[in-house]
C-alpha cells in the first residue's frame, strides 16, 4: 500500500528522496518516539516535541489535560506531525554538497480526542511500549483520576511522506581529484548506563530493557 | 539579559520548567544543530526538520534555491523552529509519571532573506562550522554560482524560550515504597567511527574533527 502523493506532500525538489510506500513511513516512525506537531494559534506556528506511538493506522501521542498543544489540537484543527532521524553528517569536498543522511517522516492531517476508555487505556500501553517495550507489565497502572488528567489524541496516517538520504557525499565530478577527505560521520542515539532513582530503597535489579535499551526496540 | 516572557512563550503547565534567559537559551542551541521549522501554507502547518546555525543573535538556516520551505519563509510569515535534546527517558513506578529528560527552544518570529554578500558567506560558514567545527579551513569553498543557488534565511532570536526536565522521576508518595525498578535512561547522540568516500583515491588522514565528532563542539 502507498500513500497518495498530494500536492501537500510531494517533494518538488530532489524527488528521488521522497518515498511513499506505508512499509518505509511505518519503519521510520516505529523507529522515531518523538516527534515535532505543528499546529496555529491566531496565525502563529507553533512547533512542540512530544512522544509518540503508532498503532496500526494512527499516531497516538498524550499529555495533561492542562496542556495547550493538546487542547488546540483537540478542536480537530489542521497539524503536521514530523518525525526525523539524523543518520549522519555528510562531508562532501566541496562546502556547497555538505549534506546530512536522515529519515524522516511528515504527516499531516487533524487529530482529535480519545474519548473512548477502551482505546484510551490502549493508546496509553501502546506509547509506553512504543518508547520503552516492556515497561508496562511492570508499572503501576494508571488510576481512574490519572486517565481523566491524560488526554490522548489520535492523527490518522493518511497524508503521509517519508524523505531519506543515505550514502557518501555527491560532489561535482571535478572535485573528486582534490585531497580532502570526504565520507560520512555516522549519528546514534545511544543510550548509557541508567541511572538509579536515589530513592530506590528496594533492592530491585535494573530490568533488562533499561540496561540495554536500543532502537528500533526490536524482540 | 533575558527574553521578554510573551503569552506566546510562557509555559501554562509545569512553569517551572521553563526559562527565559539568555545563557539557558543560547547554550541549547548551541549544543543543538537540528531544528525543526513550522510556518503555515493555505492554512496547512508544516513542519520540516534543516540544519541551522546560531550566530549572535540569529538562527541561520540554508538550503537549495528551489525549497518550497526556504520559499515560503522568504515571504517573512509568521514561523516558529524549535530545537529538541533528548537528554534521557524517566522511568517512574507509575505509568503516570513516567517523562523525558530533555532540553528545547523555541524561537517565534519571521524570517527573511539573507542578500548581502558578505553576511551570506559568514551565514554559510557560520552554518558550517557550527555542524562540523574546523571543517571550513578544508574544503572547497562556493563559487559565485553555488551561492547564488543557495538561499540562506535568518530568523531574528527575540521571542524565545527554553523548556528543560532534568533529574529522576517524581512519584507519588505512596508509590515510592513499590518494588518497582525506578531511574534514568540517559541518551545521547554519538558519533561513529567514520566511512570514507569511496571515491576517496588519495590518501588523506581523516581529520580530527570527523575521527572524534562530539557535541557539544567545544575546542
Amino acid at each position: 500500500m502507498t500513500f497518495p502523493q498530494t500536492d501537500r506532500t510531494k517533494l518538488k525538489r530532489l524527488p528521488k528522496r521522497g518515498h511513499f510506500d506505508r512499509e518505509t513511513v511505518y519503519s521510520i516512525l516505529d523507529e522515531g518516539f518523538i516527534c515535532h506537531v505543528g499546529f496555529t494559534v491566531d496565525g502563529q506556528p507553533f512547533v512542540i516535541p512530544t512522544g509518540y506511538a503508532r498503532a496500526g493506522d494512527k499516531l497516538y501521542i498524550h499529555g495533561s489535560q492542562a496542556s495547550r498543544m493538546l487542547r488546540s489540537l483537540a478542536g480537530e484543527i489542521d497539524a503536521c506531525a514530523t518525525v526525523t532521524i539524523v543518520d549522519g553528517l555528510v562531508l562532501a569536498r566541496s562546502a556547497f554538497h555538505h549534506s546530512m543522511n536522515y529519515r524522516s517522516v511528515l504527516i499531516l492531517g487533524r487529530a482529535s480526542l480519545v474519548d473512548d476508555p477502551v482505546e484510551k487505556y490502549d493508546a496509553l500501553l501502546a506509547l509506553s511500549e512504543h518508547i520503552v517495550r516492556g515497561r508496562w507489565a511492570d508499572v503501576r497502572e494508571p488510576t481512574e483520576q490519572e486517565m481523566v488528567q491524560t488526554t490522548v489524541l489520535k492523527l490518522p496516517i493518511e497524508e503521509a511522506s517519508a524523505k531519506i538520504r543515505t550514502g557518501p557525499p555527491l560532489d561535482d565530478e571535478e572535485d573528486y581529484a582534490l585531497p580532502i577527505w570526504a565520507g560520512v560521520v555516522p549519528l546514534k542515539l545511544v543510550a548509557g548506563e541508567p541511572v538509579k532513582d536515589p530513592r530506590l530503597t528496594a533492592d530491585v535489579p535494573v530490568p533488562e530493557y533499561a540496561a540495554h535499551y536500543k532502537r528500533p526496540i526490536t524482540s
